[in-house]
């Protein structure tokens, strides 16, 4: 344990230890650049996190994190309200909108279904999705969670809750991931990809697109 | 580049990653993980990283970061002030305080000379320290300098102008670190640690005591 003869010095290494990912050594190392910064940069820091807690909301339509009550992608006219893409998280929804390939609407979760760690659906946004479902003319429905036992698990569980109210539920396609090579891929997912193999015409004009 | 939805996500993202370090995946996860938090943690954090800023002083004698305008080691009548550690910076005078070896005080360069960095004698405290060691009646200056070309270049600078104005000039002794094992060390320092061997009491005394 490190241990300092400047009591600001120490809280803040403290502080900034408790952020996950941070060890102490880290934490001093981030201090002490601080420390050293210009102080426009360490003030606009200190602002930045202050407002993430009091001046970030939950889009009332989708949950996610938004700066409004209603979020830029569920507001925005150009974004089709009848496919929804289910994720679990905010950081999932921002590596989806990156591929810009997406123009529906998202519904974050939350979480997936994981009994180990005591999240059942309760704890989920899942009866939020249902009622969405229910009350709109959605016409996809995209399962976009991780492709973990726990993913799965959830997938089945939305797909029993809505099965015959929305036109379609798909999943992401699971399969050899672009630039993989084919040795290093597990069985269970190249044994999948061939079965669910895709016609060339199809694949090749989605990734030129 | 990431895009984001959320300018106040955005915003914290951008300054968070400006650390050193902290990519920008790295700077979402803490982003993503302080909405979540506590709000008096993130509170806390913010004022313990704008407190370093804003409250940090710099110790009039030593140089060291200090909460106040002499630092907690200089204050301090146990600390014997005729013997003087020469450190790069504080993080190398955390290390050494935390060996519980030292009852001395020490003198913060704030770096090496590197002409490579642009950086000379004038730009460290180095006249500063020769000031101290004319005025005060110094009895050792303990080089504990990084043991690489710039750090010998400093050695020697500081030899230069200090020889025959304080009683002894010491150096970190360099060789076989504890715990390591002979193989694995390069040839330099295994041989300069057999040019400088040491008694066999002195060694254990030190480790032991």
């Amino acid at each position: 344990m490190l241990t300092f003869y400047s009591k600001i010095l120490e809280t803040a290494v403290n502080e900034i230890a408790k952020l996950p990912g941070i060890g102490r050594r880290t934490a001093l190392r981030l201090a002490l650049h601080l420390v050293n910064a210009d102080p426009n940069e360490v003030e606009t820091l200190a602002l930045a996190i202050t407002e993430l807690k009091s001046s970030l909301k939950i889009c009332k339509c989708c949950f996610a994190i938004s700066d409004h009550d209603v979020c830029e992608i569920c507001a925005n006219s150009k974004r089709n309200p009848n496919i929804i893409c289910v994720v679990q998280d905010i950081r999932d929804m921002i590596a989806i909108e990156n591929t810009s390939q997406y123009s529906g609407v998202y519904h974050v979760l939350g979480g997936v279904i994981s009994p180990v760690d005591g999240i059942g659906p309760a704890q989920l946004k899942l009866q939020e999705l249902f009622h969405r479902i229910e009350n709109n003319s959605v016409e996809e429905v995209i399962l976009a969670l991780p492709s973990t036992a726990e993913g799965d698990t959830t997938n089945f569980y939305i797909y029993k809750n809505c099965v015959g109210k929305t036109a379609k539920i798909s999943l992401l396609a699971r399969g050899v991931g672009v630039g993989e090579e084919l040795e290093y891929i597990n069985e269970i997912t190249l044994g999948r990809s061939l079965l669910t193999r895709v016609s060339f015409e199809m694949q090749y004009g989605r990734v030129i697109s």
